[in-house]
């Protein structure tokens, strides 16, 4: 890519920017779409548009950039705040840097003419040079002097990146401690999770095992316990049931829009009972849902029963009547033999998965050992799915496996059409489905909460992407040209991606620009959602609960996010020292995505879990993950470079692996437990213990007929009058 | 060494091992030796000798074989019990080996002509050969499919190990779950130690900060704290005290010797007060002692007293009044920030190193590391400090440097002998000082308990040994002949080390014959006890309580007897396939060893502090060690033996790994860590709380007048009353 067509590129991209900017105001401006640009608000009951009505259409960024943390935790809660932290934190690095190495490196570089002496001598052979390069470190002699400067750089980010991310991981703490500290109840802070319970011993319930257990350990504080079960019977038809009630409404709505017209008695809506509502008998909607529904209440009723009465499992919800109690029953071991009544601190109820719940001690090391593996595999080796897909998905075999598509494939434009893009057809939607793939793969690992499961899917797709688009990019061919040559020496491996960099640096400022103007312009305009909304609002919305469906807003997505954010991360640190100018871009990527999510996290998205910041940890690890890679490419290039003194940086990544264990050693512990410090707070009334436990009780089990306790109670007389038979 | 010098050796130890054993047979009969046979019994108010008088002198053995664990327990503690299920775990290991391995591999080995097919081509240059040999692997030919034997016995004894160390994991985390789930009263289980306490903040003293800390967290069973003092001064002032009252008791022992005889009055003891009682004053010792004594009693009071109250430190214990609630405490994350308010369990009252509680957090990592380097470096480079010792001690530069020693060293004979011992001398002091020097050093890591530090100093000791006694013995000059080519491709230690054992079979089952022997008839005989108390009595002990001292045993140490038995095992499990005849003689040293010290423990030793099995995992670990070190050496003899299917063994070691991984994760956590399971096991009697918290007092500071609450109360009220002024 020379100058001016990268030039375009920035322009082109810019231009797109300024439309969506233009196309947001205006469409936000209307109150129809307010459902789409300010849901958060709706949802929370505010008004949603603040202030007057004639607004100027930038108002929002002077409200982002004057809201505080607080209203960020109030309306989107911790995990979005530890992400704003995450944000300014990556940016003040940048910006640190910037001001440093900007009136520095890049008069240093350009007054030298490496690029002149290289081509002169002929040495010159991989890469193409253009004007920007004469503003980078490529410029520099080999072996010069100049080359200190950037080796001071080095250094400089560095330390940079080391104050920060200490300061963050402080402030963060912080935000943990006070925001588990609010003396609001949250049922969550009152519960644990029991897993691996040992058998029932003879003439005991599940449930009076459990109680006597924990009533022995805890005598005053033990409140109750709730047993897991197996839910997925009662879920089937809960959701069945529940299908039937929208559908219900549904018919009810039409005939209700019927009435309002010239027909005053209105058409009562009619439907076919078969296949897609095209054949089979036809009845009356209202009558048939309202009989269905009927007839799945008391299926669900009966199932219930059984549900509570024999699908219980080896695990339990175990409910302390104190915070500090409950988080300290978290972190005790409870049983002499380390897999069995192994305890858990209760995640929030919505954020429970139930079936990992009940699976055992070593079935769940063996899933994760077994996942890691695969997900190993999948990042060395994502060319195999592919290739395996590209393969089942050749013309030649397409048609064998679904004969009917024969005809249209034999039509000739049609083939050349499919054959040229199948296989990159086949990469695309693999990488579309690579984060759900992940997230499913975290899942069986047997994570008993979504945030975690989440947490754990974003740390594999951050090493993929880092290894395949940043990696991939960069070395791309020149790996397999040389492949023999890292096979005879494992350790030119850092060179040959330092001395493939350079090449590459032009395309990675590209894609950072790309990033952010035309994905950020996307952000907040939500042309997309919009445009579904509207879709669906036309066609598909029969009453106000399809409409409300519609425009519901999903949740930052940080399985994907924050990974995305690494990899731009990973590769400004990593040109931050080799070509200066990918700086600016990297802060204009952090402070506009800071500007435009702060605006997201205050109006749009609604948090689908709160995890108090135990994200954080994770992102901690990958900075230093790309902290690391920086280093070692650097040191890497300046071997390239034949700079005498390289050897100076190799106390750089000691350093970044004992600043990680210091943080590690200070602050992590707070986030896999919680402190009692903490939890001993007052709270601000008397804690609704009922209204707790009913909060876990999941709802397809929650009727209000049913009263778990009395089955079990039943159960309990009827097993142990049988043992004394 | 040929074969006949073995036996004439093997012959030896067996002589003086009997001899040994008639002289303990005679010695222990004689009730003047009571007190150096059956001390343990004595101090804990049993009869002696059980039974009759006349009993055989062979009567220990039946009493040791038929005492069960709960005796052990109950006479030396579980600590004790855990050595034994150890000792008897590496018995069956070896047992179970031995009637596989010796009907067959013998036989197999007998019958093959390895060593004269070797002779005949001359490719046997390392090592000399014998009638042993002959029974041995390196006896069959390179190559040979009998090797399969050798290989299938490889897998054998592994799994034999795997079976054994696991059912001893079991049994051991029972033996403790049963021990801490006890109904008697043990202090330290009330109590838990806080370290790393932040600064007191103003207007409160450290004592009101603990408690409020505490009073808020467990408001219900917080009882009272005590903070940990700088006691140096007051320790010192205390042992001088000490020393004055046994020099007042041993003068009025004197007189009253003196009233006895002729003269009725007596003679009052005088002595001088100079250097060593040859200069100075004469006084009459009764009166100085007496006068010293009440100086130093007033003297110690008021130091008392600045300790409590100037010399607090940022460390506490805290007691509370259930066992279930320190338990909990020890293990919970108190404090937002993890290096503020750490909690440790406490460990028994004696076994407390004062001056390491209140040692900084950052400084004891700092501390623990900067040892692990000391370690490693003394373990692969112990040559380099015997190397300066050596230098320093050469005649010349003693001579220089202690110049008196000029005329005694210029006599030849003397010079002579001095030179060819001193480096020797030198190597033999170092390694009787080693064990004290890893101690010294372990507990410099920060470490707060005795048990804690001599489990610290006893893996230390392990490594030293198996890398410096058996590979050093091993490998010997080889490894520096070959030096370069293991610089070259460090792979080839493995084979190298392989080549060489064989070499050195020999060697080593006369080191085992000796070790148990010699070793074991010196434990049980106690000949240099008894001899230094005979003496000891004769010459130095003046009153009671001199000769008590004289008598009283020490402890087990397990810091030197565990590696040195981890050592056997070692030697015997690499040994095992190899050359099978070393597994009678392993068996002999552990069964022997059992039988002994288990007479010891009944009989003799005192424990000095209880862990309740917490040296088992460290053993384990120890075990695995060994396992991997026989597996790889296994896996290179095969190598060197050219035989095909070596690579089976390939799976060994990682099986080892995981076995010790899920060991590991199933157990580790209930011996670092107590079990609430256990502790909410009802007590026998209302525990004295006051009597746990004055155990807990060092002596130095338990005085009757001295109320440390009292001064505590004072400081707090001056305090409070400055900052309102």
């Amino acid at each position: 890519m020379d100058f001016s067509s990268f030039l375009v590129s920035l322009g082109t991209s810019f231009v797109i920017f300024l439309v969506l900017m233009l196309v947001f105001a205006w469409l936000s401006s209307n109150p129809g779409n307010h459902v789409i640009y300010y849901p958060n608000r709706i949802l929370k009951g505010l008004d949603p548009t603040v202030g007057s009505r004639t607004r100027s259409p930038f108002a929002w960024i002077k409200e982002a950039l004057s809201s505080s943390e607080k209203d960020v935790i109030s309306m989107s809660g911790v995990d979005s705040a530890v992400y704003f932290v995450f944000l300014s934190t990556v940016l003040g690095i940048f910006v640190l840097s910037a001001v440093v190495l900007l009136p520095v490196l890049i008069p240093v570089a350009a007054t030298d003419d490496g690029i002149k002496n290289a081509k002169k001598n002929d040495t010159l052979s991989v890469g193409t040079f253009n004007e920007l390069d004469r503003l980078s470190m490529g410029n520099v002699n080999l072996g010069s002097n100049r080359l200190w400067a950037f080796l001071l750089a080095t250094y400089w980010v560095s330390f940079v990146a080391y104050y920060l991310t200490w300061k963050a991981y402080n402030h963060i703490s912080a935000l943990r401690a006070e925001a588990l500290m609010t003396p609001e109840v949250k049922a969550e802070q009152f519960a644990i999770v029991v897993r691996d319970i040992p058998p029932v011993p003879q003439g005991q319930t599940r449930k009076e095992q459990v109680d006597s257990f924990f009533r022995k350990i805890y005598p005053d504080t033990f409140y109750r316990s709730m047993i897991v079960t197996d839910n997925k019977e009662v879920n089937k038809l809960w959701e069945e049931l529940e299908g039937y009630k929208r559908k219900l409404e549904r018919s009810e709505a039409a005939f209700a829009a019927s009435k309002t017209e010239a027909k005053p008695e209105g058409t009562k809506p009619m439907h076919k009972t078969g296949f897609l509502g095209l054949i089979g008998e036809k009845v009356d909607s209202i009558e048939f849902y309202s009989q269905k529904i009927n007839e799945l209440v008391r299926n669900l009723e009966s199932e219930q029963k059984t549900t509570l009465r024999e699908k219980q499992k080896n695990a339990a919800f175990v409910f302390f009547n104190n915070r500090a109690t409950a988080a300290s029953a978290a972190q005790n071991l409870h049983a002499k033999i380390v897999d069995k009544w192994t305890i858990l601190a209760a995640p929030e109820p919505r954020q429970l998965i139930w079936p990992n719940l009940y699976i055992d001690f070593i079935q769940r090391q063996v899933r994760q050992y077994v996942v890691y593996v695969i997900v190993a595999l999948m990042i060395f080796f994502y060319m195999i799915p592919i290739g395996i897909i590209s393969a089942i998905t050749t013309l030649n075999n397409l048609t064998k496996l679904l004969p009917f598509l024969k005809p249209v494939v034999n039509i000739n434009a049609i083939k050349i059409v499919l054959e040229a893009y199948l296989p990159q057809l086949a990469l695309i939607i693999f990488l579309a489905v690579l984060p759900n793939l992940l997230l499913l793969l975290s899942k069986s690992e047997g994570i008993p909460s979504e945030g975690h499961a989440e947490r754990a899917a974003s740390g594999k797709y951050f090493y993929f992407t880092v290894l395949n688009v940043f990696l991939g990019v960069t070395l791309g061919g020149a790996l397999f040209k040389t492949f023999k040559d890292i096979q005879k020496d494992p350790n030119s491996l850092v060179p040959l991606l330092a001395s493939s960099l350079p090449g590459s640096a032009t395309f990675f400022l590209t894609f950072v620009a790309l990033k952010f103007f035309v994905g950020y312009g996307l952000e907040l305009s939500r042309i997309v959602p919009l445009i579904i909304f509207h879709l669906k609002k036309k066609f598909l919305c029969k009453c106000e609960a399809d409409v409300k469906d519609a425009w519901t807003p999903g949740d930052f997505g940080y399985g994907t996010r924050i990974p995305g954010d690494l990899l731009i991360f990973t590769i400004g640190l990593c040109y931050s020292i080799m070509t200066p100018l990918i700086i600016p871009f990297s802060v204009i990527y952090f402070g506009l995505g800071w500007l435009i999510l702060r605006n997201q996290a205050l109006k749009v998205y609604v948090p689908a879990y709160e995890t108090y910041g135990r994200i954080w940890p994770h992102i901690f690890n990958r900075i230093i993950a790309s902290l690391l890679l920086y280093q070692l490419t650097m040191f890497g290039f300046f071997g390239v470079k034949k700079f005498f003194y390289a050897p100076i940086l190799i106390p750089l990544p000691i350093i970044s692996l004992i600043f990680a264990f210091i943080c590690h050693t200070k602050f992590y512990r707070a986030f896999a437990d919680t402190a009692l410090e903490v939890t001993c707070n007052e709270l601000k009334e008397v804690p609704n213990m009922e209204q707790v436990f009913r909060s876990f009780v999941p709802p397809s089990l929650s009727s209000e007929k049913v009263d778990d306790d009395q089955f079990e109670d039943a159960r309990s007389q009827a097993s142990r009058t049988g043992s004394f038979a």
